[in-house]
């Protein structure tokens, strides 16, 4: 099995752009991943490219995959959509390493795209509404906040966490998306703003959800064979992994959790040979506060029904022993669905290479990416580590 | 590089079910590759799954691969949406072999599904319009069939093919899926009938048009490590190629070609060490009778310019010196989008296994499936080859 690397990576601004199209956002990010590639990188020896968008319809086309490679002049190169609702681009890039793994392919483009803020279009409410479960869920008038609100629920009452403590999710978050140029909500708040907040689905406000966003992000995957041509500083894609789950928040045995995350944890630490304690940083899927910190415990960061105390004590803020979405998050930098995943990775890209700007860690030497779809239906998990040139194998 | 290898493979009926639902007819086609494994296999082998599917909306909920492995009982395995229009399943299997190839999983599911004679729903005909290049082609009223026929005419102004010829691919095929149980128009067509039809796009009758239809297909692939679990004499997936190419047929430089598939063809040949000689029978995406000859050429079974002539000669009848559509094909055995790719495996499964009841070739040894995507923005080549189980590499 060859090993995969991250060579680049970039996005677009998040926000909500009526002028451009997810073609446009697509070519801003693709540029900026190629552009981010320490040696360089001719779109030419790109062999592969895998795109996650959640829907067709409203200003988004058919035949997604070919119509962005086409528009970025990839003609040609195979290119296949992924989906798997708000992790589609998490599954793109782990596609690419499966490609890169399988041989069959040297240089992959994985990335994704969402054109979101135009809500008006039918098109656009009905895909974002069937990502949930239908028949029980959404028919019955339950949205996602609404599914991730009876999360958070479950939690407070099994483990007393507080709506503070959901709130910090949110302060903390702004402030590190207030340090991102590309954050839709770029500004910090504080916890009384982000206590006060109007009640979305109770005991969620509008502090503890993500807001909805046009987008892309960019990722450049490339084999152990070629990987001295674009970088000297190589970070290696140490672990992947994945899970499913019913798709149906009712359909399974606890609320407190998302076994999805776990499993995808679990695979992506053991082929990583590392634990939580391996990491210098995480983006976690924070579409609403209670995820982040489903995620904390789901993933080992903290015991479960610690993680409301794990972010009051600052311990995933920035100077904090783990920090988690150094980027925003969903929550501050935006999320548009299919580029999310992507855009997770490159935060950690970003990091990894020194060029995270006010945001910049201390030397981070490894990082976990982790993205969900739905309510837990899907989840991916990538660790990424900075390895010396000389201990790449070929 | 693994090798991986087909061991099993199963469809539904292909028709319209108003009864059944997509999450049914997957379990049926499930539930028949399953029980085509030689050997037998226990689903809770499986640790990896691909779901093609064009369509969310209408009676197809969101986040579909999830659905569907939790219908089938493999809670938790890793299931990913692939999409690429009518290739959304060829792609499918693509990534099955990678995932085996990658050595990320040893036994996987690829299948496909899509429930489309429901087109009261908006948005089933939303999905399928969409697959299409949509600011120059749909929005000028272009169909598919359209966007054929301009392919069909381009061929027929070049090369002399006639009518006549096209009507020879429905007759063939008609003739064929009249021998398979799970057609959906399972019944013979004379030359006369096929040439008399009423016109649906000029010069495209109905005889030179697919039906729509619900269906579902699914494929196991597993790796040269475990096959002999499950089989005595292993189908190796010996030839994997893919293409991309423009949307729209009009940003194209000619509309006699479809060179995605020529693309798809070259690469799957150069990996199988074979060329169109070495087969012994082929499926070939057929959803109007111009793209079965197109792809007799762009897959090098004859020269530019002669497909009329060599499927009216008989060469690709089933004592042909090449038999193409033993199942059918999309003329005649249906084509619900998602499930088309697989389905099309379905049957070089069965042939290759000797297990294809009337429509059985004579001890054939190597075939290739061609699944096109939109008017061929995408398409995906496989080559299957019977290998004596002592020459897997292990």
């Amino acid at each position: 099995m060859r090993d995969a690397y991250l060579i680049g990576a970039g996005q677009s601004d998040y926000g909500a752009f009526p002028a451009e199209s997810y073609r446009s956002l697509f070519s801003t990010a693709f540029d900026a991943a190629v552009g981010s590639v320490p040696k360089g990188l001719e779109p030419g020896a790109i062999d592969e490219a895998f795109v996650g968008t959640l829907g067709v319809g409203g200003r988004q086309l058919g035949l997604p995959g070919p119509a962005v490679t086409e528009h970025v002049g990839l003609d040609g190169v195979p290119c296949t959509r992924v989906e798997n609702a708000c992790a589609a681009s998490g599954y793109a890039v782990r596609q690419a390493v499966a490609a890169v793994r399988s041989g069959m392919a040297d240089v992959v483009l994985a990335g994704g795209f969402e054109v979101m803020s135009d809500t008006s279009s039918d098109a656009t409410k009905y895909w974002l509404g069937v990502s949930g479960e239908t028949e029980w869920e959404r028919l019955s008038g339950t949205t996602f906040s609404g599914v991730y609100a009876q999360m958070a629920s479950a939690h407070m009452d099994r483990y007393g966490t507080t709506r503070e403590q959901l709130s910090h999710v949110a302060v903390k978050n702004h402030a590190n998306g207030a340090k991102n140029p590309h954050a839709q909500l770029g500004f910090e708040c504080s916890l009384e703003d982000a206590m006060a907040a109007p009640v979305v689905a109770d005991p969620l406000n509008l502090y503890h959800c993500c807001p909805t966003s046009d987008g892309a992000a960019c990722t450049i995957v490339a084999s152990e064979d070629v990987v001295d041509a674009y970088t000297d500083e190589p970070i290696r894609i140490a672990g992947v992994g994945a899970g499913s789950d019913r798709v149906g928040l009712f359909q399974r045995e606890e609320y407190t959790t998302v076994p999805a995350s776990e499993r995808a944890g679990e695979s992506a630490y053991e082929e990583a040979g590392v634990g939580p304690d391996g990491l210098d940083f995480a983006e976690v899927h924070d579409c609403f506060a209670i995820a982040e910190l489903l995620a904390y415990e789901d993933l080992g960061f903290c015991d479960r029904g610690e993680a409301g105390e794990f972010v009051a004590s600052g311990a995933t803020r920035p100077d904090g022993q783990l920090p988690v979405n150094t980027s925003g998050g969903l929550k501050s930098k935006g999320h548009p669905i299919g580029a999310t995943g992507a855009g997770q990775i490159v935060e950690a890209y970003k990091q990894l290479t020194g060029d995270a700007g006010e945001r910049q860690l201390s030397d981070p030497r490894r990082g976990l990416t982790h993205n969900v779809g739905g309510s837990g239906g899907a989840a991916v998990v990538h660790v990424f580590e900075r390895q010396p040139i000389e201990e790449v194998a070929r």
